[in-house]
């Protein structure tokens, strides 16, 4: 394990991920062979089998979609923490407490694919049953893109929700230091023919790689997207990520970020405070070298059977779809979007292309993940 | 009902009842006073006692914590959509599907309180029975603050939470036409000794009244509250309210007000789509005038029993708030307030006042509503 200690330092800060962000020749990485590299990780810090695929599939849906800050840019973070135990990756979940609708879970520190693909089954067992299943857990880890988890009741037929709290990262409004996490909330529902509505969002105004992305191209920051350290609105994009409080969803107050800031604290309330995980300011810091204490982390999940009330959900869901797409667009040449409508069109892109693209650093963080690891670096396309 | 017919047009518009705004002195109304008033009203034109009174209940809340828009502004309109039957003060909600966790509920075009009470009270007994309940009404009017339906479930010790559909009023990122309402969401949570957490928001970036408070003053808009006929931003307030297009929680694409727009449409799907009521711009439009349809809104009432999941739920809710409460202040005179702490500390400014300050056109109002309606008129403190 020496030599995963010391790689902890490789590639400390945010990567950047995003493909748009290439200035090299395609590189690209099929789908498959992701999953695999990722797989070959897990499994050499004796992760099991079939936790390593939970986690991978999380990891490559996140890449397929265009979500690169919630893909192999957190392979390493993931590795790290397992490398050094504050992640168990054999941990398998129990159930504490359980009701036909409800559960309370220990993720006994597991992955968080692991974790919250065994609340999210459980859930959907519950709402097949009484109508709604309402788990929550603590002493998970990060669980990926909350969206994951919606698409898991989707598949079921089901309409699905998650929300996770995450490491501080967000002032409260009128506070110059942050409370709360990016705190992510997501709710999924089918539509007919393959259509759906997938809403996937941080209740901050943006992720921390936003500002990042900023900070290296030199550019400023939009009003509303982080603060300074006395507690003002920073334009100052090396300023904003070095202080490290984003502003939550409606920027300051004048703009009603102190909405985002409840949205925020709603989703600590509902998966921290209500599971007994770390909530708030206890939620310990996280970064690319990993973290040395448990994350203890509270997420819930909620799956709840549309027959339950009118029929032909679906069918509904088609037409609400059709409304918002259809409203005439401001420009003519940017279509009024759906939630979910960015990432499909990400998926297809790839599909198209053949493969995902990822960025420079990226593959060298690869390449040396391989070397330590003593796996099969990943190929290309 | 000839003389109610003629009085739909004597306050179009959106009147503004905020204390701030008045300029006369100070007369103040008894909280109870304002109830006797409402609850007059209302039977006046035939509302059975226990429905104006469920009415009046939650419009005089609105009134005690500030809430001005919520509480007897919206009188006239409710006289004036029972006067032309366009909501039957007398429907008793029915059960149209029930689990042991979830029901459909047809409102029948009731009053708003009377069917959320309903609605409330029903998922209240089964979230005691299994841990959650889940009830969607089809057949709602307007239902006041959202708050109140989570006041409801917190007075049971339980967590609340409410959301509805309204009138088309929020224009979806790169749109330049309205096609969600401000669909409001609420959750509350009880903490230890009266302490609580209440988040009642509106997902677009402002309310309408807000609009025009600007436009009376003559004051611009900040970025981000409304769009102009073309679908820009526009810091006109007189554009901004003849418009009718709010814009979502976040503003602007570049400040991620697709979020918010995801979030009134999440609100939609769980309050309109899922009941079978109307839904985005199937809604139809809402004046003080009243309106010569029913209005088919949906609603979503959710209770859960926190002690389903980790104990001491409230004691930890207490801890939580003063993390957020004692987060070190930009601007030390200007305190981190918690979602819901306004609320309580406009209760606390009526109760030591001693009544409640209504602006004068609201008062005129009134006086108008009490000739017509044959009633004692508002007396004063």
């Amino acid at each position: 394990m020496g030599c995963l200690r010391a790689s902890r330092v490789f590639s400390m800060g945010f990567s950047v991920t995003h493909r748009t962000m290439s200035a090299a020749a395609p590189k690209l990485v099929a789908v498959a062979e992701s999953r695999r590299f990722m797989i070959d990780c897990f499994k050499a810090v004796k992760v099991p089998q079939a936790h390593a695929e939970a986690q991978a599939d999380l990891l490559v849906a996140a890449d397929h979609r265009g979500h690169f800050s919630h893909g192999m840019n957190r392979l390493e973070m993931y590795i790290n923490d397992l490398a050094i135990n504050s992640t168990d990756g054999a941990a398998v979940p129990k159930i504490l407490k359980e009701t036909p609708a409800t559960a309370w879970v220990d993720g006994l520190n597991g992955l968080g694919a692991v974790v919250g693909n065994y609340c999210m089954d459980l859930a959907i067992k519950k709402a097949k049953t009484v109508g709604v299943g309402w788990v929550c857990a603590k002493g998970s880890n990060h669980y990926g893109m909350a969206g994951w988890y919606a698409i898991r009741a989707m598949d079921q037929g089901l309409v699905g929700m998650s929300m996770t709290n995450t490491s501080p990262l967000m002032a409260p409004t009128r506070a110059k230091e942050a409370a709360l996490g990016t705190n992510p909330l997501s709710l999924g529902a089918n539509a007919t023919n393959g259509d759906k509505f997938l809403l996937d969002m941080a209740t901050t105004a943006v992720a921390v790689g936003k500002i990042e992305i900023q900070r290296r191209k030199g550019a400023p920051l939009p009003d509303g997207w982080a603060q300074d350290p006395s507690g003002g609105v920073t334009n100052d994009a090396e300023l904003g990520f070095s202080t490290g409080c984003l502003m939550p969803l409606g920027g300051s107050e004048l703009t009603s970020g102190y909405k985002g800031y409840g949205l925020g604290a709603m989703v600590d309330i509902l998966s921290g405070v209500m599971s007994g995980a770390n909530y708030s300011t206890q939620v310990r810091k996280w970064t690319h070298a990993g973290a040395d204490s448990a994350a203890d982390l509270g997420q819930v999940f909620i799956a709840v059977d549309p027959n339950c009330f009118a029929p032909n959900f679906e069918e509904r869901m088609s037409d609400f779809n059709s409304r918002l797409r259809g409203a005439t667009p401001t420009d003519p040449s940017k279509p009024v979007l759906l939630a979910g409508d960015k990432e499909k069109n990400g998926m297809a892109d790839v599909d198209a292309a053949g493969g995902i693209q990822y960025l420079e650093n990226q593959l060298k963080t690869c390449d040396k993940l391989a070397e330590i690891l003593k796996i099969e670096p990943l190929s290309f396309v």
